[in-house]
């Protein structure tokens, strides 16, 4: 078996953050995951939704979108179709449930964190740098309340970040590109803390469905790679610190 | 640990799937998961969505719904709000890809199924129901175009069923039902054919992150359930042969 | 002239009325017309729609939905249409003016009553019979209320029940099914209460208008078809409260 | 009882059609029932809607609007809310109906025929005046295609109007505005055609329903106000005529 | 060059001003530029919008619409079309601007100025003519507030006008009709306070591109045409004033 | 008069054009007009819309978003809301416009160009950054086309570019960031040619109207400033061809 970007099984694309790409947002990054390119912001907004009113305990929420060029040929840009299709939907409901899982909510107090995912590039894997990313864009707010002295405790229970996992041409593999994605067998989207504790588990067969003996390979490949995406996040989010 | 209704851990619900429970469709069932009560119906259409014409293959496609009281207290009408919600679009995809992965699309031909399934009662896994249930009814319009001569050969490769499997009070339980999906730490719904193998594996920590070993008993709890879950698939669909 | 059902002109369909068929609504039947078959639901909310606030009086409102199979060929789901058709909006209209004559609303106070009605199964008739059986559904919220001391005094004012009449192969016939239905001339839909007096009266030529002397011999079958109605109404309210 | 506009209860508002208030369709009325306004226009197309193709027939279809100031308070304008009521889908539905019923439409040839009436100005009865100045835009529309030789005979079966009536303070009225039709019991409106036949009869209890003898003294006052205003009708086309 | 209406370059078509043309509204005027026909309401509500609540200051908005047969060819009726398309929300967004910077909004009160544009006949400049028009019914209503009481002082500022500038086969002329409209190559929008000065000028090429000769050509025979517009609005308002 | 920038009335902000920042598009550009960042991308589609077909002649389209977090407060996704906005829309419809102002369609054969502008960062000036940037993608497109020999001959008939204009403080100024345009008393936004010809010309008061004397000093700042970007534009299209 050879993929086609010649990586190897276990092994994940160059992953980079860059934070402050933008500036207004309370937290904001740029996750590239090899050619997959997203931005993500955090927004702090002192309400919370109607839901929760007066319940003592705070939100966080996300939405994802792609620009209509993101991918090889032009999606119909969803703002124009008048809705968000399905897919778009069951990405943001799981990165949303996916940091809200990293957060304490009583100790957020009553506010929000929007979390905006965007992606201007797509080769694979999206939602899952979106995660990583959006987590990270989620400190940096956090980090800014803690600083303004607005939160007293860090509300943050622990890391989270996600990668994907399949099987391609009958191997498991880490970290699928678009050119692997769409012809993989089974694709399965991870989401773990820094525990090695499991947040999210995706995961779909595109045809064949997969044995037990898949099942267990791609979950420790894929324990594997969220360990590395954890460290990458720390080290970018102390280079913060030691920053400002 | 006592579940609330006195289940053992690896008890499932009182399942019962009533053939014929409306008369128009190609194929109809009632499902009941105890007391989550769903019609699922399978339309056949000599036709193919846009994308797949010329394609010589044929289409699988669920949609989902709700009636407005079939909860405890009243949701809105999806109708008259205008949109489906991102909860129905996440688990409509559920369906449809489960019962495509059991289907061979080019046997199919080209025409379309289409699987309704709508909760005329919640209590818990209504989404697991409604696979169980959905590839039953589609089994009988399937049934039904070989009997015609409109198929020649059986397109289904294997059957598929679901159930849902969660962390309860610290044990792994099968098959959930409202009191305990509510207040579970961790909700996971399986999808997987008759020969043990993965179509889908969607876990969700709700609250506290889930262990590697208390993944590993769910998986065990749920390949038991589903096997149980397709001998009643069975046993329904070989009383219909039977009634012919 | 023969019916295709083989019933005489002054003939209804048979005509039962499940209570308790779903459990979660504070009123809940399922009433079958035949091969009509539709859920009616009551659902009771402490609050009433801003319009009405402060005014020291209820509300009574209905919705209307049809299962996407309940018919020969497969309609279009109006969740996912995005809309609800003219034809539903004029039907639920109907049924809430209709039930809102039953009641006053100053004695029920501010509160709301929703009335689902769900087609599961369409044989014609499915206004009629959704507003029969939406009237129990009703009394049933409202006895309930009255048993639990929310109600001082019954708010209902006398029964509603409705049933279509129309003019078959030139005959005036009571309680069309489907088949007659769409070859009728003529299609009118009667709701009367129980002294025999009209609420709403809404006949439709289609196709040959009707003349003076056929509107009477109509109005006269539907007096009588809505008069064994609410003997049948009456019946299953009285059933429930023995059973009490 | 003294009707608030000092009329007896068998006196209609003053009727007016004036043809061709605007320039640029086939067909264009103002019609007027006193100080309700309603400009109707009939456009031809040349196609007929995809449910009708290759059946040799034609279509009639209408549609309804109020300007948000045509009435005493503002009201959204529907374009702007993003959908049209149920009111608006209700009397555009009994619009389309009861100028079809007027029309042969195999006569009429594979085209259709688009009636839209937008009150400029509401005192009661928008829907009897538009169904009244509706005809009399599509009897212009039709003299035209007779006109130009594309129709060699006249689809028109017979003259269609409509009038309201109604139990104002316990007596039978006919023709309601708008201050009588807020108080009034019982709102029914009136489709005939020349014959005195009936093509639509709506008639809605609002509060206390209404008896035998109630209905058939409003029958005998609509039958009579509208076999006047087909006479107005008429000579507005005779007009027509003698001016070509 | 010869005008297709045989106008002079500089020359306006008719323009007239009706006002009460209908009786609901505070303001009302039916405006005239030769064919082209628009209803005004200005309809007052003692509310503000949301965002300046508290702020102590008033607000003017403008809402625009066409009958759907008030063009050469029937438009879709935009409230069926569940939707205002971006050119409604492109004029009905500078009807809004020009209105409200003739008027004081602190001077205005907590209030909000409806005006209503709907066009019903077209042959050009329907813009231009909503601007003329919308800004004396907005006066009426203003001068209603006098008259009441309810304001003290008068809020206008300034008279504003509109009208249309093109260049039509190689020569600037004024208000440009359908005609010229559709094969003009520049078509430029003016809108003019009663001193000369500039509300909003939106000049498109449509085609070849205009040079600053051009420009100051049509900015000339703009400010010429609004002057006289202003004096026909002041005739038409001081009319409402001596009937009074 | 200080700028809050420190420039100068006549000075523009740093412009830069960033090619190929997103890979898949066929043209893709960020520009840079300051803080205002917007990535353009081109799309060439094979197709034209409808109303073209079968006239020998392409379409160039364009579509316009924001980020959520953009700027400087959170704004509601377009795409969740439901619909774009009327200045959304007003903003696309220009670009649109004036990109196809620069094409000679019939040259362009029967294919579309899809421009889509999405501002990652906003700080002023987000439309004529857009339509500066676009003009570049859309030269990146056609140059693509003509490397490929699908065009024989360059279609483009001259360079468009856009900068905006306004009076800040009682001086006319170029290029107003957002400090000065929520300030302006007016806001001009300018396309032209790279002869000095108008293609839009869109200017609004904000407040207090604009004389003669002050358009005419906006105009010849803005002539400056276009001459300036298409210099800029050319100079990043030239670098490309010397790339190849």
């Amino acid at each position: 078996m050879q993929r086609p970007s010649g990586r190897k099984p276990e092994e994940m694309r160059s992953v980079r953050l860059t934070k402050h790409f933008t500036k207004h947002a309370e937290g904001s990054v740029l996750v590239e995951f090899g050619d997959t390119k997203v931005i993500c912001t955090a927004t702090v907004e002192e309400t919370v939704p109607s839901f929760l009113r007066g319940k003592s305990q705070g939100w966080v929420t996300a939405e994802y979108g792609m620009l209509p060029r993101s991918t090889g040929t032009r999606m119909r840009r969803e703002a124009s179709a008048g809705k968000q299709g399905g897919r778009t939907q069951e990405i943001q409901r799981l990165i949303g449930r996916s940091l809200r899982a990293a957060v304490d909510l009583k100790k957020l107090g009553e506010r929000s964190i929007y979390i905006d995912c965007d992606v201007i590039q797509a080769d694979g894997g999206t939602r899952t740098a979106s995660i990583t990313g959006g987590f990270v864009a989620m400190a940096m707010a956090i980090n800014g309340l803690l600083a303004e002295g607005l939160l007293k405790e860090n509300p943050i229970l622990h890391f989270v970040a996600s990668v994907s996992v399949g099987v391609y041409e009958g191997e498991p593999v880490l970290d699928l590109d678009y050119l692997e994605d769409s012809s993989a067998h089974t694709d399965m989207n991870l989401v773990m803390d820094e525990s090695g504790r499991f947040v999210e588990v995706q995961g779909t067969a595109e045809g064949v469905p997969y044995t037990m003996h898949e099942l267990q390979a791609m979950l420790a490949l894929g324990q594997a790679g969220i360990s590395k995406l954890i460290d990458i996040q720390k080290a970018a989010l102390n280079a913060e610190k030691s920053e400002a």
